[in-house]
């Protein structure tokens, strides 16, 4: 393995450590000091069960709730009930373990703490709603069929729901709650996380109304009147933090960098553009600084965030983390350089790897092994040309999701 | 006008002032020393005219050319006869005045000087074909209607050019030859800025005859022959110098940029992906690190250059630069930063603008135009949009063509 190949895997590490959900709730909790009341712990998400336990592992609670995608609860944590249920579809048992976390949250005093613990997920599975399950699911149907956006669906949803829009904080009240959001939206806008259980909502009943009136949505007059129900506008027993996102991503690949000898410039930690069209980018940027005659004196590393997209043209396997590499190769060309991009939950499109890695050896590789990189990149199959270049990241599935990050290394 | 975009336009200015052709070649001849025999200028390219007036301005030549487009000889310059020819097909007028350089560097000693001085346009219009002009018309139609790329393409024709891939600085010999080369290809290849009239060659006869098997090409007899015949692989007499190239550009605007208060960060100057995709990408860096809550303590800069595409899909007016600017400009809307783009020619597309600029207001004023700026982007209408926006950078041709500048402005 070349030197720039073992840099490389030392980052993934390093970044995949840092947003740990576990990581991520212990960083979060560690000045915590226990309040004079009980502690009831909430975690909803694809992360929850990891999250819960971690929590109870710092601070003793006193009751919890786990409530989490089928297959995700991994053993039992003291003191907490643990449920799984729908997602991406929400279903009855998520409605049930929503009611019970509910139960679980009222009566409580100020004295009490409900330490909220949210993640990707969290809105399929926590979710109890004001109307019957066939009802919302039709007018789900009826938004998607007429191209509403996620934020008019979610401005009408809200209002549909005993939890979201901020619902959930004030059924705690008068107790605090302290929640902690493991954030896979770029930009971490906390209102539409999970649809914001926990956080003041900022849409109004007037603009869900005008989605109504807009796609001429066919409600039925209970459906209609929540729709007049106003949400939260202000929280005051509230205290949020976002833990675990692209930005901590970033910053722990920036931290790994320096580490390791490398002088670091961040870019962005809110990347979304077309991935082969960001490599090529990245790839322009390893060239410029790795070229003979630039006159550079120190290794450096260019560090990205965010989530790009493909479009895909091609039938091969894939995805956009390997595809952004990929599309990176001939730019580096015989350079000391590398640009490589991975999932932080350690799956990249329908494929076993996080993402690609690729350096100034890879072209000479794939011509080696007679793959023409053209043909890969236009019938996206990324895959099967950096498992020739030995390019695959792999990672396993880390039970986080924060976005992806990019790297560009070059050497001095 | 806000202090932003001031400040851009002094960027702009100080960008194009750097890589005028007069100032590029004053530059490069700042420290020549006269030789002890004759000087000959011989001036190739669309800024021919301007490059030549500038050498014979420093250094006092005995004879000279000047071939240039039709209409680009701006007046007479004492010493130095001008012609005009055709591009981008090469025509007689072009032949024969290429001869007329060819008569004038030969016979010269070694204490002689000849100022080379190329410019791009410098393929066409610096030409004589060792064959018949149809001939050669008929093996370039063969070639491009089979698919062959630019350097099979330039690997014939070298061989079929008396001046071409060295050939003409051999025919210079033993004068020695001091080569000022005005790129505006990426990446600055000299062997294949105008195929290199001044550079030893490193494609060969083999691959050449490679080239006519795998297309099947049909060649006459002679020509096949001048395919068999060498270029030279190394030059002894001459000295090459690349001026106002795309990294010249963005060393400018750096400079500039440092002048005005910002701390810079060098990108890449060869970007070449898709114009909107960097433009998103751009956008992305300006926002993370105009975002509140980012704990910047400095206004700084970002730096690319190099030549973007546009894949049409829309019927619209605008340019690369255009429509990159544009596409940052959702990015960045409410923040104290800017991304623009421009040319270095001064012209973007088909259009009297050389580029475009937007900040955080310019979403507010395309609102407030009723500009749809998602229909503008897929329409390819850039232009109109930046027009409503005052976003528009109109400099006039500047008599240079060395790609564009990409910047990204964050104010503290």
């Amino acid at each position: 393995m070349t030197e720039l190949r073992k840099d490389a895997e030392k980052i993934v590490a390093a970044c995949i450590r840092a947003v740990r959900p576990d990581e991520a709730v212990k960083r979060a909790l560690k000045s915590m000091e226990r309040p004079a009341g009980r502690v009831v712990i909430v975690a909803a998400g694809k992360a929850a069960w990891q999250m819960a336990k971690a929590a109870s592992e710092v601070l003793e609670c006193d009751a919890g709730i786990v409530i989490t995608k089928y297959d995700h609860v991994m053993g039992d944590i003291p003191g907490i009930k643990c449920f799984e249920a729908g997602h991406p579809v929400p279903d009855d048992n998520g409605f049930r373990a929503t009611e019970t976390a509910l139960k679980l949250v009222s009566g409580l005093t100020k004295d009490d703490l409900v330490i909220f613990l949210l993640s990707g997920g969290g809105s399929a599975l926590f979710e109890l709603p004001l109307i019957s399950g066939d009802e919302l699911k039709d007018i789900t149907a009826q938004m998607l069929a007429c191209g509403a956006d996620i934020v008019e669906m979610n401005t009408v949803r809200k209002r549909l729901s005993a939890v979201k829009g901020g619902r959930f904080a004030l059924r705690c009240s008068p107790a605090k709650v302290f929640s902690i959001v493991l954030s896979d939206i770029i930009g971490d806008p906390l209102d539409m996380i999970a649809s914001g259980p926990a956080y003041p909502d900022s849409s109004t009943c007037e603009q869900a109304l005008e989605v109504v009136k807009r796609y001429d949505l066919k409600l039925l007059e209970d459906a209609l009147g929540l729709l007049e129900t106003e949400t939260p506008k202000e929280l005051d027993n509230v205290t949020t933090v976002v833990t675990g996102s692209v930005r901590e991503l970033c910053r722990a690949a920036e931290g790994e960098c320096r580490a390791l000898g490398y002088k670091t410039v961040f870019l962005t930690d809110r990347l979304d553009c077309e991935a082969s069209e960001a490599g090529r980018f990245l790839g322009a940027v390893a060239r410029s600084h790795a070229e003979p005659g630039t006159g550079r004196s120190e290794a450096v590393a260019f560090i990205a965030g965010g989530e790009t997209v493909v479009h895909l043209k091609g039938k091969g396997l894939g995805g956009r983390n390997q595809e952004l590499a990929l599309a990176a190769a001939p730019l580096i060309e015989g350079l000391e350089a590398a640009v490589f991009a991975f999932g932080s939950d350690g799956t990249d499109g329908p494929t076993d790897a996080a993402g690609g890695y690729v350096d100034g050896d890879t072209m000479r590789l794939l011509r080696e092994a007679g793959v023409d990189i053209n043909e890969a990149l236009s019938d996206n199959d990324a895959y099967h040309a950096l498992k020739n270049s030995g390019g695959l990241i792999i990672t396993g599935p880390t039970g986080t999701n924060v976005n992806d990050a990019y790297i560009v290394l070059v050497k001095y």
